[in-house]
């Protein structure tokens, strides 16, 4: 296989983009992307589009060849294909195109997210969301996707006396981030009594313990290594890809509070990268919910398991702790539009790892990781980034 | 790149299942292929599935993490990928386990398609169909699916005198077909009159002229190509995989009496495998509509344009004439569970190739095709497959 890398990023705002549609936040990313690369349309091989549910948010399907017609590539007849495993849909479209260029089919391939959740109401984004766990057996009995999170969150706090604090202050820490993102969704620095004072939606997680629903996308180019520095002096290497599975019902699982897809793809990553958790200095990880960043920090190996909330109040996973997390805000303030999640990630870390991130840049960052997630951890997808 | 062979197959009836559920249709045709390749479920490394519209269908999205849980392959925590192009959705998932085949990433790869469309009425069937073309400019305007595809043949018919009956000649072919296929939805031969004589669906296109809603599952088992003599004695090699793009909406393209991804498609794949079109000995095309299967077989090269309808009348495509089409009974008479079809194909042309196609083998078969369309042509996948 041959080595890849990232030769140009681009992302739209996340929020409520209520004057833009599908196409155009799908476009303005992948434009984004291919401008940072300095490329011309037609050098671009090959498209890959992560998108949780555009038939339900918007009746629409078939979005790759969608986005390849609006962007002018379909007059080049390139392949576009969609990719889709709920919340990791970005990270797995990122994976397919890492492929499609290690294979040696393809030199130059541009890799899209996008999400238009707010044409819809609340109610009805809920509902679709809820789509990404099993709908025969969980959706069907009552089961929300906070309520899975909560009863995750619950177990935690059991086993390891994870306080409702500690989950609070991740939304806090997240926050602080997102004020220092221009393209975040929520740009206001919060304290721990609002997160704590704030509404249950599932208790024990409240209103600032959820990721909003939004609209936006993100786009980066691919490139073979070989090729890189044709376009680029900075290419970003994809050290490693790996993605696992696990059942899409909680209540077949042994243990709810750890995702061992990502205990297994973390440890495909790692392997493939010659890295281990210590060498990253910086990392994206999908925080849906404050308790899915503990599991997610403790799941990758920054921390022991039951550690993470202790880390997080530590100040161990903010910027100039032991491994910045979140840097962008993370889906709780940068937003959530689903298919576009996992793209955003890896722009955000290419920043920091390029050195262009602004108030947020992390200081010497040379090796960063995404960790994306589908469903309530039934897929998971796990991407290392090494700067050259 | 690695060689790439497809060494299990396996199916369910097509038609309406209605006493089966999504997740059962597709580990029946995931379970009959690993068997078909003599494999035990702990060798495989990823399964990816091609699904147009589960979300709309049953409510369910994140259906390839479904389909690994509930056949035991969660168990491995193996990668579980979704691809969706509309039509093409089983196309495109084998593309991408050939790509994860052919770049050394994994060795063994189960190919899954699979759509449940009857448990939603008819009309909501259409509807969703209708999602794979341009919902914001074809289907707000109230162009249904089969009205665009009469559309195309009422310009075929204008262009270069294709008649009535050449298209009804379409149907009457696939139905009998159909009759010799056990696992066909409609396993009827019907005669001239009866195309002729039924309601209209958008003029010139009748009842017959359709393929039908259906339920179904098909799953290929891919293995690399220096390992597959471990498993069988008959691997069927991939000689080419080739995808392309085109507008989603007709209006946009300059001629719709020919798909130009077909064409793109078939002539990179054509370069890849080092054939013609007159190598090839038996095809599955994407017969959706019996215009569809015109527009197939000109543009693949096998028929000079306008001499399709010319070709069914006179028997060059059917068993024992110049290229076998659609032997299976194609999406007409077999039936189009939309992301099972592209699968499907494949696993028709394999049972070709293998010449264990009982009554509807073609005699010598060494070289086969398939076509799989998305919309109306806005993404094709074109596979060339050949015995050893």
């Amino acid at each position: 296989m041959r080595e890849v890398a990232i030769i140009g990023v681009g992302d739209t705002k996340f929020g409520e983009l209520w004057d833009m549609g599908f196409r155009d936040i799908g476009i303005a990313a992948g434009l984004a992307a291919v401008q940072d690369a300095n490329l011309a349309a037609e050098e671009i091989d090959a498209l890959y589009v992560g998108n949780m549910s555009a038939g339900r948010f918007i009746e629409q399907e078939h979005v790759a060849a969608l986005i390849a017609d609006y962007s002018g590539l379909a007059r080049d007849n390139i392949p576009a294909t969609r990719i889709e495993a709920a919340g990791a849909s970005g990270g797995l479209a990122l994976r397919q195109g890492y492929l499609a260029v290690a294979s040696g089919m393809h030199d130059l391939v541009v890799v899209g997210g996008a999400e238009k959740m707010t044409d819809v109401g609340d109610t009805m984004a809920a509902e679709i969301q809820s789509s990404s766990t099993d709908q025969q057996w969980e959706v069907t009995f009552g089961a929300t996707f906070p309520a899975l999170h909560a009863m995750i969150a619950r177990r935690h706090m059991h086993d390891y006396g994870t306080t409702r604090e500690q989950l609070a202050s991740v939304a806090v820490l997240n926050h602080l981030h997102g004020s220092m993102n221009p393209k975040a969704q929520f740009q206001r620095a919060i304290d721990l009594k609002t997160v704590l004072n704030a509404p249950p939606v599932a208790e024990p997680l409240g209103m600032f313990d959820c990721a909003p629903s939004s609209d936006g996308a993100a786009a980066v180019v691919l490139c073979a290594m070989e090729k890189a520095h044709k376009h680029t002096d900075k290419p970003i290497r994809i050290l490693a890809s790996a993605q696992a599975s696990d059942t899409l019902a909680l209540h077949a699982r042994s243990d709810i509070t750890s995702f061992q897809a990502t205990r297994v793809a973390a440890r495909h990553a790692f392997k493939q990268a010659g890295l281990e958790p210590k060498d990253i200095q910086v990392a994206e990880v999908h925080d849906n919910f404050t308790i899915s960043e503990l599991l997610a920090i403790e799941d990758l190996g920054f921390f022991p398991k039951g550690q993470g909330g202790k880390a997080v109040v530590d100040g161990q996973v903010a910027i100039g702790g032991k491994v910045a997390v979140n840097t962008s805000g993370g889906l709780k303030a940068r937003g959530d539009p689903i298919g576009a999640t996992g793209v955003a990630q890896v722009v955000e870390i290419v920043s920091q790892l390029r050195g262009t991130a602004g108030k947020r840049q992390v200081a010497g960052a040379r090796f960063g990781l995404t960790q994306n997630v589908g469903g309530t951890g039934a897929t998971v997808v796990v991407t290392i980034l090494g700067a050259n």
